[in-house]
C-alpha cells in the first residue's frame, strides 16, 4: 500500500543521495501563462530524471531486507539509466531491456553505468515477457517502472521537496506514462494540502489514463505514436490507476507540436534541457489547458534526456512553425 | 578607479534586482577534467548573461546623481539586452547599436525590451563612431560594454557570490572578451583570496588580449573570426588592461571545436544551455588549457543566448566529431 509514511522512508532513504533538484521560475514563463508557475527540475536530478528516486527507493530497501545481487528492468529509457545507476552506486549487476528505437543517447548511458542492455521492438514484441524470462533465467529481481509501492514512494519524494519550498500552491502538473509519478505526487501532494488540484498531462495520442479515467476502469490502447518517448505506455498500472483516479483532478492532453514549442522556448529562454515527456506539463500550463489564470501551479519537469540529433529536429521544427 | 568598496556598493544595488545565480556541478565534468569544478551559472542571469549586473550597477548609479533620461549603447548582444532590460526596469529610452550579424535572439530580445535597435556592419564600420555620432545628436549616456569601473564592479559581484559559496578557490577561469568581466572578477577574487589564480580564455582566433599580455602593452588585431560572437573584440580596453595585467595569471585559448564540443556535452549532461562565449572557461578546464588535476576549481558561464539554427549547426557539428 502507499502510504505517507512510505513516502517518508524513501526521503530518508534519498538523502545525500538524490539530488534536491532546484525549483525554477520564469518572469517570462509566468506572464504567457498568466500564472505564477513553479517548475521542479527533475532533469537535473542524478541520470537525467526523476526515476532515479524511485529506483533507488525501491533497490536500497531491497537490500536492506535480502541478498539481492542481481536485478533487471525493462524501460523506454529513464528507469533503464536509473536502475544502471542505482545498481552501479549499491554494487548489484543490472540487465536493462530496451526498445530498440529508444534514444541512442540513452542506450548510451545505460551501458556506460556498467549495465547489460537487450534490445526489444516496440511495436511487435512485450518487454514484460522478454523482463519476466530473464528474472526466471537468471533469479533476478525485477524492477518495475511504475506498478510498485515503493517506486510510487520514491518518485513522491519530488512533490515532498516542491511543497516544503512553495507550501500554497493551488495546483501541481505532472506528467503521466504508466502512472508512477502521478499517483506518488498526488498522493504526497493531497495529504501535505488536501485543497491542491493535482493534474496529470499525456499527449494527446498516448490518452491511455485519459480513457480509462473517463471509462472508470483501465484501458488498453495500441503502443501510441508520440515524440514523448517516456510516455509511450498502452494502459496505466494496476496499483497506481485506483491511486490516480483518487487522487487526480483531470488530464490534460497536449499535442507533440505544443511539447515541441515549450521544450525549445525553455531551452532558449530558460536555458535548460527538458525532454518532451518532461515538458508535457510545461506545455500544459504554457497552452492553457486548465484554467490556471492567477493561480500558484507546481510543474514537475521530469526528466531531461534527449538525443542530440532529435534536439537538432525539435529546434528546426519550432523555428518553421 | 576600481575598488572592493564600489564592488561592495554594487552588491547592495543589484541586490533583489539581479538573480543570485546558481553554483552548478556535474560528477562527471570532473571526472573529466580531474578537478572539482564550479559553475557560477550567469547564463542564468536576467537577459541571460552576466552583463545585466554591470549594465544595472551603472545606471542605477547614474540616475541617483543625474537626470539622465535616455542612453545609447553598442554591444555584440548580451550587452545590448542588458542596457534594454535595465532601461524598462528604469524608466529609460534607450538605443542600441548592434552588429547586423548578430543573432537574430539577441536582437528580437534587445526590441522586446523597448529598445530601438541601429543596426551597422562589424567588419567596415565601427561601432564607437556610430555610437558616439548618437550621443551627440540625442545628449544621451553612452553605457559603454566593458571599459567603465562601474560596468566592472557590477561584473565582479559575480565572482564575489561564487567566493562566498566556496571560499577556498584554487583558481578562477573567466572568458575574456573587452575585459570587464575578468578584471572585475579577478580584481575582487584575489582581494577575497589573494592566493587564487585567475585565468582569462580567449578564442584562438581572438588572442588580443593573450597577445596584448605577451608584449606588455595593449594590440589591436583584425575583427576576429570565431563562433564566440560575445568575444569578438580587437583589442582590451585601456581601463581593463592594466588591472587584467595586475591580477590575471594566464590567458588560455580554445578552438571553437573545443567550445561547440563543451558546449553540446553540457547541454546533453548537465541539461543547461550555454553560449561559445560564455562556455570558454569550461572548454579551457575540459580540455585542460593548464594544470587543474587535483584544484578546485571556479569558473563563470557568463551567458547562455544561442540563435536556434546556430545551436542545431553546433549539435550536428559535434555530433559528426
Amino acid at each position: 500500500m502507499l502510504t505517507f509514511s512510505g513516502i517518508e522512508e524513501a526521503r530518508r532513504r534519498l538523502a545525500g543521495v538524490a539530488i534536491r533538484t532546484p525549483v525554477l521560475r520564469s518572469r517570462q514563463f509566468d506572464e504567457s501563462a498568466d500564472a505564477s508557475v513553479f517548475f521542479k527540475a527533475e532533469n537535473l536530478q542524478r541520470a537525467g530524471a526523476f526515476k532515479f528516486r524511485g529506483a533507488y527507493n525501491k533497490l536500497k530497501a531491497e537490500t536492506e531486507t535480502s541478498r539481492v545481487t542481481e536485478v533487471v528492468a525493462y524501460s523506454s529509457g529513464n528507469h533503464a539509466q536509473a536502475v544502471a545507476l542505482v545498481s552501479k552506486i549499491l554494487g548489484l549487476k543490472a540487465t536493462i531491456v530496451m526498445p530498440s528505437d529508444a534514444p541512442a543517447a540513452k542506450l548510451a548511458a545505460t551501458r556506460e553505468y556498467g549495465a547489460e542492455v537487450v534490445l526489444y521492438d516496440r511495436y511487435s514484441e512485450s518487454r514484460d515477457d522478454i523482463g519476466q524470462r530473464l528474472v526466471r533465467e537468471r533469479g533476478a529481481l525485477l524492477v518495475p517502472p511504475f506498478d510498485d509501492y515503493r517506486i510510487m514512494a520514491g518518485a513522491a519524494t519530488a512533490a515532498v521537496e516542491l511543497l516544503e519550498e512553495v507550501p500554497d500552491l493551488d495546483a501541481l502538473v505532472v506528467p503521466v506514462s504508466g502512472g508512477g509519478l502521478i499517483a506518488g505526487c498526488a498522493f504526497a501532494a493531497r495529504h501535505l494540502r488536501p485543497e491542491i488540484a493535482v493534474y496529470g498531462t499525456e499527449p494527446v495520442t498516448a490518452a491511455d489514463t485519459a480513457d480509462s479515467l473517463a471509462k472508470g476502469e483501465r484501458v488498453v490502447i495500441e503502443t501510441p505514436r508520440t515524440i514523448a518517448d517516456g510516455l509511450q505506455v498502452s494502459s496505466p498500472g494496476r496499483l497506481t490507476f485506483p491511486i490516480v483516479q483518487e487522487t487526480v483532478e483531470a488530464v490534460l492532453l497536449v499535442s507533440d507540436d505544443e511539447m515541441i514549442e515549450t521544450l525549445c522556448w525553455m531551452l532558449e529562454r530558460m536555458k535548460v534541457l527538458v525532454e518532451p515527456s518532461g515538458v508535457a506539463g510545461a506545455a500544459a500550463v504554457r497552452h492553457r489547458k486548465a484554467d490556471f489564470a492567477g493561480r500558484k501551479v507546481g510543474v514537475i519537469l521530469s526528466g531531461g534526456n534527449v538525443d542530440r540529433d532529435k534536439l537538432a529536429f525539435y529546434l528546426a521544427t519550432a523555428a518553421a512553425t
